[in-house]
Parts: structure tokens; sequence; C-alpha cells
């Protein structure tokens, strides 16, 4: 069936509820290039006003899967659950929860990406180990789920082709902070992934990509019953994203930390986040064993350095260090107010931890070391955040935004919480 | 002052008010080739959802027409003022209305377009005359303007050369409909035309463009208000286009019924509109003339004839006749409930009268003849409609298009209204 692109923008525009031939053809024919980028940025657009139904946002995320591959992960002695996360300051879950839930039986397919802008990519984490590569085929991945369990590498670029160009165009359109887009821009990949089951970390405020709670909760929402529609068991918890997961923000930084996590100790709302994310992908896939136990008999930090050197690293290098160091003191005495997610993440970005274009290259030892946290009091001149760079200049840029990352007052702060609502099918 | 384009986008999208700045970068940037179509769309369509205030819309329009060359028209002897009309079907009150308002003393300097869809254009109707042109230089214009009183030309393309782009760009992208881009569109050339008075001819109804009452007034207002901004003094008025205007639609055949009106005859609903433009016009430059006088006396014709010949064309020329013709006869006995004038003008166009694309040439003889009005009782089997066309292909597509045009009833019925309300400054 064919349409005329024209017709269709209008219709959305209009607010009627598009057919399934009408978004399987204008998603196709956009693919072989019939349609045009302008056209394609006004649906969009107009997408952003008047939203996708439950039944368009379907057949749109189908038409993108089937863009490109889809793994085939049935077959495996494990049953396959994966996790994905929207994005935060110092997020390092991922290093622990692959080889933690692959400990207790799972077979966890980790397929992610790169970072960009003031959130870190788990990929540039991994690489910061000394041989260790992200790309494997298909059977590599296979053969690794059967024998490690776990396995982080790098999304091919076969999985929802045509997320990439409706991403570039989102980008440069202003039609990024759409719910329906963003979810079938994630679910497209996870699903084509091949994963069983999905647990989703979707974060929510100041250094989070949705800093609203009402659309973070119709954005796990709408992830979630897209995933359950496609045979994929998907559960969403909602996390906060105020301010920094654990103390260390940059890529070796957050290894050497999830490391400590893997050895039963790190910071208590690393060790919290991870254990309850494990948690619900162990319920997904009915495996009933409590995770804190393999933290502490070793078997998720021996998973870690078999899932390590499956893919060419060594987990006994030592890590890049920055050149480097410098601390943030604090300006006189006072109680911590606040230690802002994003500013932090901007300051570890600048430090040289992040990149602004994604061609460019991270720097494996940059990166913010947080030495207080919200509520703890400190006195004038004691050093509250560690900086580490490779060249004065990136230290003078980072310095200056940690240095307006926090506040200090007078009042008691309580602690602001982790874990919001989980929301299931 | 430089800006990146994907934050005017989210500033419009988001209900921002786009700051003079902001508007003048981003259409000048896009006329330069430097921000892309995609982008450009994405932002017509944010328009198209949250429109653009008074302060926004005058900017916009200044840019539009910064684009290219304004005429100069001051230093004539007599006040300049124009008409235009958002297009109907059967609306040849342009050719009758510029020799007339120059008879009574006024410049009138009419720069048209052709048609394209179901309603014509004025410089097709004209070029149905023998030797006729319709391209005239600005100095041909100012001579004949002084010494006539009366062009119809086409509008140069040198005005506001960037509302071609943008016009293409909308057409394609479901953002034509939208008040101020449709205002600014049609303001800025008629700004840059250089009339110093302009009535807007607001067509509202089945056969117009706008067929929503509310819209059309907003269009008037809008369009109203700019031109005043821009030293244009402007009135809008409202009229009904549910009907086709007068009884011929189609290139000669128009012309034939402007000469009856000129002549002091022809169909009253073409006399009585053309007649309330004219006094609109007349008051608008303080000339204090009933514009019947100039009908009644042949000076109108006279300067029509002027007018004709100034363009090479020769009035006295016997117009084209299409070769074939045919009648659509009532079906049975009735009350003519309705002349739908989107249909007649449909008809019209398939019997050859219209375009589809831009560069399809028109046939000069095509088009109908309504021979009945609403209102008008009919008895089974008379004539209701007279088709004409150059080939039988056209002359059957038109017809079958025409035999859907009327209803026939019972019931009797009043004519509606042809004038609606005015919207002055």
């Amino acid at each position: 069936m064919s349409f005329a692109a024209v017709d269709v923008i209008v219709a959305k525009r209009d607010g009627y509820e598009l057919g399934e031939d009408a978004i399987t053809w204008m998603l196709d024919a956009y693919t072989r290039g019939e349609v045009a980028h302008e056209q394609m940025s006004a649906l969009l657009m107009a997408i952003f006003f008047n939203g996708l139904s439950a039944a368009e946002l379907r057949t749109w995320t189908d038409r993108m899967i089937a863009s490109g591959e889809r793994l085939d992960l049935t077959g495996l002695s494990r049953p396959t659950v994966d996790k994905h996360s929207t994005g935060g300051v110092g997020d390092k879950t991922s290093l622990i929860l692959a080889p933690l839930v692959a400990a207790c039986g799972a077979a966890v397919p980790q397929l992610s990406g790169r970072g960009l802008g003031h959130t870190g990519g788990t990929l540039d984490k991994l690489e910061t180990i000394p041989g260790w590569r992200a790309t494997l085929t298909t059977d590599e991945i296979r053969e690794q789920l059967e024998t490690v369990g776990a396995v982080v590498c790098a999304a091919g670029q076969g999985l929802a082709p045509v997320d990439r160009q409706l991403y570039a165009l989102r980008d440069v359109t202003g039609t990024v902070e759409s719910i329906p887009l963003i979810a079938s821009s994630i679910m497209s990949k996870k699903i084509a992934e091949g994963t069983g089951a999905l647990v989703l970390d979707v974060k929510v405020g100041r250094g989070a990509f949705i800093k609203r709670y009402d659309l973070a909760r119709q954005l796990a929402r709408t992830m979630v019953d897209l995933g359950n529609d496609h045979g994929v068991a998907t559960v969403a918890q909602l996390t906060s994203m105020d301010t920094p997961l654990g103390r260390c923000v940059g890529n070796a930084l957050e290894v050497t930390e999830s490391l400590e996590v893997l050895a039963g100790g790190g910071p208590s709302d690393v060790r919290t986040l991870t254990l309850e994310l494990a948690a619900v992908m162990l319920e997904l896939v009915g495996i009933n064993i409590d995770p804190v136990a393999k933290l502490d008999d070793g078997s998720a930090l021996a998973t870690y350095r078999a899932m390590i050197r499956a893919q060419g690293g060594d987990p006994d290098a030592p890590l890049a260090r920055a050149a480097l160091n410098d601390v943030v003191l604090a300006p006189r005495e006072g109680i911590v107010q606040s230690v802002d997610a994003l500013q932090v993440g901007l300051g570890a970005w600048r430090l040289g931890a992040g990149r602004a274009r994604k061609e460019d290259p991270v720097s494996a030892g940059a990166g913010v070391v947080c030495l207080v946290r919200e509520g703890e009091a400190v006195s004038a001149g004691q050093p509250m955040f560690e900086l580490h760079a490779d060249d004065p200049e990136h230290l003078a840029r980072g310095r200056a935004t940690i240095e307006g990352a926090f506040e200090l007052g007078e009042e008691a702060v309580a602690p602001s919480p982790l874990l919001y609502e989980r929301v299931a099918k």
C-alpha cells in the first residue's frame, strides 16, 4: 500500500490515529530514502505534540526492529535477562550487575553504547581495561553467554538501524524529548538484541535525561508495555538521579569502584541499587537466589574476571590514572545541602571523561571523586571533590564546574530516597 | 548574533516567544542554506501548534520582505491601493476592480499569481486575451499606473523570495494550514509590492482555502494588523465561498463575464462584491466617488481596454472557445438546495481550466457555466451546467465531478449571504 507522506503528517498533526499500513509505509519509505528528511522531521514534531497511541507505537517500534537484524539468543541453557538504564552520573551498575546476575545462573546479554554528553558509557568504562574489546560477533556473544553467563559488548550497527537515522534527525530538529520516540528508540534495540527479559532503570532528577517524575513514570509505563507486547518480560524501576551514584565519576575510576562493590564493599547506594535491580532481574527469570550471597562468596567477582578475560581484557592489569589531580576544598564550614548530579557529570566531562561528538576520544583516567555526600557536615578547607585530568586546561575547566556543583548551608538535610516505584506489566 | 537552530526550534516547541534576533537569524540563515530544510520544517510544525505572537509574526514577515526587493511606488500622482483574495471559485473580481477603481482616480498595482488546484489564477484568465503579457518591469508598472491607473501583472520572483522556498517546504510537510504562516506569506509579498493601501477579500466556506469562519476571521485580523503595522492601510472583508461566484468558472469564460459586469450587467453577486470591494478601496485612499457611476458611464470599461492594450493585448480579439461542450441536465424536478463551489472548482479544473503542477499549461476555453443557482426550481431534464473542454477525456472527467456538485430537494432555500463582516484596523 502506498501513501503520500504529507497525508500521513497531516493526519498525525490533526490528531488522527495512524493505521498500521500508514506507519509501515512511512518508516519503510524513509529507510528507502523516498520520504524526505524534512517530511520525517515534520512528522516527528507532530508526534511530539500529539503522541502515539499504544497501537501506533507498537507498529512504529515493529518497523524499527524490522529495519535490521534480530539476534537469536534462544536455545541457551540459561534464561536471558538484560538491564537498560536511561543514563545517569556515576552509574556503573551494569559492570557489577552482569557478572552478579550471571553468577546466580542467568545469562546477561548487555549490549551497550558509548557515552555522549554528561552521562558516561559502559563501553568507555570497560575499554580502560588493557586488552578488553567491545566488539563481538553473534556467535561469540552466544558462546560467552553459555560459558560465562555475562557479556557486555557493543550493540551492533545492524540492530534497528533506522533508529540511528531517526536519532540523528531528532537531535537537530528539537524532537528528542518525546516519550513514544524515546521509548521506541530504546526498546527497538533491546527487543532486537534478543533478550528474554529486561529490567529498565528509569532515572529521574537533576542529572537524568528526564527531570520530571510524571514523565519518567510515563516513559517507564510505555516501555514496559512495549516490551511485554513484544514478548520480552519487562519491568521498570524508577530511581533517583539528583545526586551522583557512588563516589566515582569517570571511566577507570568507575571500574575501580565497581570492583569494590563486587568484592562486597563499595558505596552503599551503588550496592543497594545493584542488588535491587539484580533481584528484579532474577525474579523475571524465576531464579530464586539472594544475590547478596554471590557478592559475599566471591562468585560475582570471579564471573566478572572471567567475563573480562573472555573479551581479551586483563583484570589484573593496573588501570590508567590521569597525570594531574587536584582537590576542591570546602570554602567554609557547613552542611552539604546538595551535590548536583548534572554539574558533577558536566565537570567530569570537562575534565576529559566524556565526549562532545561521537567520534571524539575519552580520557581513561579523568574524572571526579566525590568525597562528601548530601547531609554531611564539612569544616572550612576540608577536601570535598578530588579532580583527575590529563592536562591543566581540562583540569581548570572541570574545576570551575565542580566548584558550582554543591551547596553548603546550615540546615540538616535528610538523604533523598534512591528507589522510587516499580512499574510492572 | 548567532544561534543554534535546534535551540530556536525547542523554544518555539515549548511555547516561548522567540526574540527578534532569533527569528532574524533563523530566516536569514535558512536563506543562506545554513539551516537545513528538516530544521525549518520542524520549526514550521512547532509554529503550526504554538502559533506566533504579534511581535514574532511582525519580525518573521519583516525578514521575508527583506529577503528580496521592495518596489517603490511612491511619487505617483494617484494614491495606490490593491486588492488580494485568498482564492475562490469563479472569482473574477480582480479583472473588474482594477480598471473600476482606476477609473475613480486611484492607482491599482495588482501583482498576481497563477492558479493552482481548484481555484483559478488572474494571470491565467487574462492570458486568454491574444497578445496580453503578464510580465512587466518595475518602470513599466510605474508608467502604466500613472497613465492608465491599473496594472494586473505577474508578481516578480524578486518579491519575498524566501516565501517560495518556505511555501514549497510547507506544501510537502503538512504545514500549510497555519494562520501566521499564511498571513506572512500573503502579506510579505503585498507589502514588498509597494502598495499604499490594501483590501483583503478573505473567503470562507466549502470552496475556500479556509472553511471555518473563526479561522477566516482570525486570518483577516492577523493580516490587517500586519499590514497596518508595516504602514499599509489594510482592511479585510470576509465573504462567502460556499457556492461559485457568478455563473462562469474557467479562464476565457470569466473574462467574458467580467466584461459583462464592466458593461453594467453581469451576475448580481459578482457586481455586488466588486462594488463593495471598490468602495472599501476608495475609502482607504480617500476618494469620494460612487463606483457605480463609473460602470454606468463606460469609463471603467474604457480603462479596462486601455489596461489590456498597455500590456499588448487586443481587447477586441475573439477569445478562445473549447472544442467540445455538453450540458448536465436536472435528473428530476426539484429545488436546487446547493451548488458546491469546491466541486464546481474541481470540475472546471478537470475540464482543463486548472493545473495540477505549476509548470502545467491551462486550457483557455475550458470550464463550467452554472445555469442555475441555489434556491431555483428546476424541471426534469432542464440544463443545469454547461461544460466546455478541449477533448473527450477532459469532458468526461469534468462531467463526473459536476454531476456530483449539486443537490436537489423539495424545500425552499433562502440564498446564503455573500458578504460577512469587515475587519479594520
